[in-house]
């Protein structure tokens, strides 16, 4: 392929799934957006102008920062992959001979810092749908690897390729989900071994945004790399330029980052790809049970793997990620959406600040079901992550029961609270003619505003409009048999599902998907047992 | 009575509900609390240290500071008693001869709004529910004026005194809840002439909290206050150093008082009692559609109120309600929980803390039922509180379907949503034993944290541990019978119930209390035709 090549969505959507107009790449950013952006869509590009809060003061954020460098430093980390440790050796860290050992100087670690990037722009196929990535900007993606998927009518049950296609759809379908995040359900009726290049094709042509690969052996990053190209028709220097594809980095808590996690890294960072590093510090299962700890052992960790990024590819795109949370002391479960979960998210953006780069939160709850908790515990979370300055939100619509389910009905029902965010975060007009002064000027004391040019001039867009929620008075909503959130819920994914259009591709670009798909399948996709 | 009395809750609790000390108060406000504090309370004395949101930039506040004043200064409100425009036309307001419109210079607002207090306390008939207002305090009231109440199994009804019983008595049972809020729901089976009286009796006999008067008709007040004065034991003139009962004076939006509002405030401030002016400004009905309009309207009413409180006393103690929201505008009916919402309260934080005098919110929710809408609608709400610097939150537990009825259940779930939130705003300790350091070195790379003195010596206490959560894995969930969040608060509500305890007080109190209450039934009681 080699060309720049772009969709004209105004066009083909004119023209349904036919032929699209093909066109080179031309004038800023910001114009090509408008011109590829979906016609209609209000949720593209937020930002979050709110001043940031903080749990930490000056000198404990300074505290937490020196003490994770101190673990790094004293401590140490097992990197469980040779060539990773070769890597690290050469950038100046301290490996132990014959072990897994690897410690790093503060001062090391702190150089390789300062190379990561502060913010950069991830690239889908469609344009209109890069997402930048920093600063204020807010960016939602979709629930991932959930070995479950549940709907009220087909229950909890493990995923398949067709609920992992319809939850894809969903994603597709409401521009408040920014990207897709890996799998939304993990496919388990496809093999282990061909998984990736059938659920990585399928995120190339039932959406056009930006999407996800697993670490899990070098060749799926590979794979998912070429997919991610060949999906935009560029050459590999253009990816190289335009990081497209990211992944997740989870590190195994505490102070280990495990092989097919560090090859990630490598193969990503090494192409300027995307990579998001995320310990998941649970506090007092495998994190100190203080937060503070917690976020120390978080902080470190995040660091080791952000640095080593920088090793691989100085100026590599990364994130900072946070998970912290709390665990049922009384059964070792992890809880989300805590009060102990709000502050960890909101020092996670304070260190994140601290190191000038992107930052990654979640949208969490721990409920089995779609009842007040799941609400309760995704609005905790939202409200955490959006006064921390969150700027990437994993698991931000669908995720259920700590993360083993998607479910159908929350996606629904986080979309929903998404959208209320985005509107919360939409600045306030404060124009004299949003004052109006002359509109209570002509209703004057005793009167009502109802059918004044000022609220008719207005009205229909005024507020938001929720999907869900029934403000319907009581007497009406009983004659409609007394629906609860989950009841709508369930009926707007089905509508959602039925009204799914694909979005437009170039025949040509999906012909060789197709073909790669076919080879790589041929050749046997990758080895299952790493 | 005329004694500075009050009781030793500890020799009480260990007396059961015998006779109890009684001495002379001596010591610091905080020495006494800690003195009477119930064992094991937790949520007293809450503060909010978190950094203030704002929607408005310094500009656009100044714009709708200005714009209110220029609404009393042009267009006035009506003032509908003629004792209220003669106390306004003495403090210099121009009152139109013949009408009931009233107009201030802003000069003259501005003059009163100076002597409004930045803070004071609430007396409470027990030292240690004192409740201090303004600052950094937060407040919370339970739910209010509800004339339906709500449990699973009595269904939606008519509010009667055993209901509104139960709900005082669950107000009582959390220390979460710092003040009743009026009558939870109105009972109707008492007489409206006498209603009060038997209300507020129960409020001092089932309650040890500060409590609310209705400004329905002077001799309301009149006898509220009384009650107030036997309840905590004191003189009228230590009732008037020390405020003691609150009331809360809604305007009616556009740009009216209501005789028996004005009389309320007639009544409380000058004997230095508590008053609440909150507007009820939905936009697009009673307010411009604009939420800035809204606001704009909102803070014009707000602060003729305020105004007048100061113009009756200077220095009298006065806070500053917003509960401005949006209509639903297919149907005209209240939204609450929206993100129109939350910027509304958030710009009413921000005009507080401009007057320097204490800011009333309010926990809504316009669910009919308690399911996910009634959760996330809270939790937004209560997001934006907080970040508001809201310092007395009405109907902070129990408030459904827009305020229309009283749910048990729900009581309970905004009870444990309360406790998070008081949870989150307990500073991150970050002390050298929390960063835990020497726990990381002991655990090391791949270990975990279970059992580790660190953990063990923390685990109890270390996590907030909800009251509804249900963070049972999946299989042991479903054994259970699959319980929602509605189920439990249903189960719950309950059991609170049944441990309830009657406060320990005086018997020489009780009898003049009744004694009170029944030469006041003697009389009739209030007229009813207000």
């Amino acid at each position: 392929m080699g060309n720049v090549i772009d969709f004209d969505l105004h066009a083909a959507n004119q023209a349904g799934e036919g032929p699209v107009e093909r066109r080179r790449r031309s004038g800023g950013r910001a114009a090509e957006r408008q011109r590829t952006a979906p016609r209609g869509s209000k949720y593209l590009n937020l930002v979050n102008p709110m001043a940031r809060s903080a749990v930490l003061s000056d000198d404990a954020l300074e505290a937490v920062h020196q003490a994770s460098l101190t673990i790094l430093e004293e401590i140490g980390m097992d990197i469980i992959l040779p060539e990773a440790r070769e890597r690290m050796k050469a950038a100046g860290a301290d490996v132990t001979p014959g072990t897994d050992r690897v410690r790093f100087d503060r001062g090391l670690i702190m150089e390789m810092m300062a190379s990561a990037p502060s913010g950069f722009t991830m690239h889908a196929r469609n344009p209109a749908r890069n997402v930048d990535i920093g600063g204020n900007n807010l960016v939602f993606a979709q629930v991932a690897s959930a070995p479950f998927v549940a709907d009220r009518e087909g229950g909890r049950r493990a995923g398949n390729q067709e609920d992992f296609r319809k939850l894809v759809k969903l994603a597709q379908s409401y521009d408040v989900i920014h990207t897709t995040g890996g799998y939304p359900v993990e496919p388990v009726d496809l093999h282990a071994s061909v998984r990736h290049l059938d659920c990585l094709s399928d995120m190339v042509k039932l959406t056009d945004k930006v999407f996800h690969v697993y670490s899990l052996g070098k060749q799926r990053n590979i794979d998912g790399i070429e997919i991610a190209r060949i999906g935009r028709g560029i050459s590999m220097e253009q990816m190289e330029r335009e990081p497209s594809l990211f992944t997740i980095i989870n590190t195994s808590s505490p102070l280990r980052l495990d092989g097919p996690m560090l090859q990630g890294i490598i193969e990503m960072s090494q192409r300027n790809q995307v990579v998001v590093v995320t310990p998941f510090t649970l506090a007092g299962a495998m994190a100190p049970v203080t937060i503070a700890g917690a976020v120390v052992q978080q902080n470190a960790e995040a660091l080791c793997g952000i640095a080593f990024t920088q090793m691989v590819r100085k100026g590599a795109p990364v994130m900072y990620g946070g998970f912290t949370s709390n665990v049922d002391m009384k059964t070792g479960a992890p809880a989300f959406g805590t009060p102990e979960y709000m502050k960890a998210v909101i020092a996670g953006g304070q260190l994140a600040r601290r190191y000038n780069i992107p930052y990654r939160t979640s949208n969490t709850n721990a409920s089995n079901t779609l009842d007040a908790q799941a609400a309760y515990e995704s609005a905790f979370s939202l409200w955490a992550l959006t006064q921390a300055g969150g700027n990437f939100v994993m698991h931000a619509a669908g995720w259920s029961e700590g993360g083993l389910t998607a479910s159908f009905e929350k996606f629904i029902l986080d979309v929903d609270m998404l959208q209320m965010v985005a509107e919360f975060l939409t600045p306030l007009d404060a124009s004299a003619d949003a004052l109006g002064l002359d509109a209570v000027r002509d209703v004057g004391p005793g009167g009502h505003f109802f059918g004044t040019p000022h609220t008719l001039a207005r009205y229909e867009t005024a507020f938001y409009s929720p999907i869900l929620s029934d403000w319907r008075n009581f007497e009406t909503w009983s004659e409609a048999g007394r629906p609860t959130t989950y009841d709508h819920a369930n009926r707007v994914f089905k509508e959602k599902l039925n009204a799914y259009e694909r979005p437009p591709i170039d025949p040509a670009i999906e012909d060789e998907l197709d073909a790669f798909v076919a080879r790589r399948k041929q050749e046997g996709g990758v080895p299952t047992d790493f």
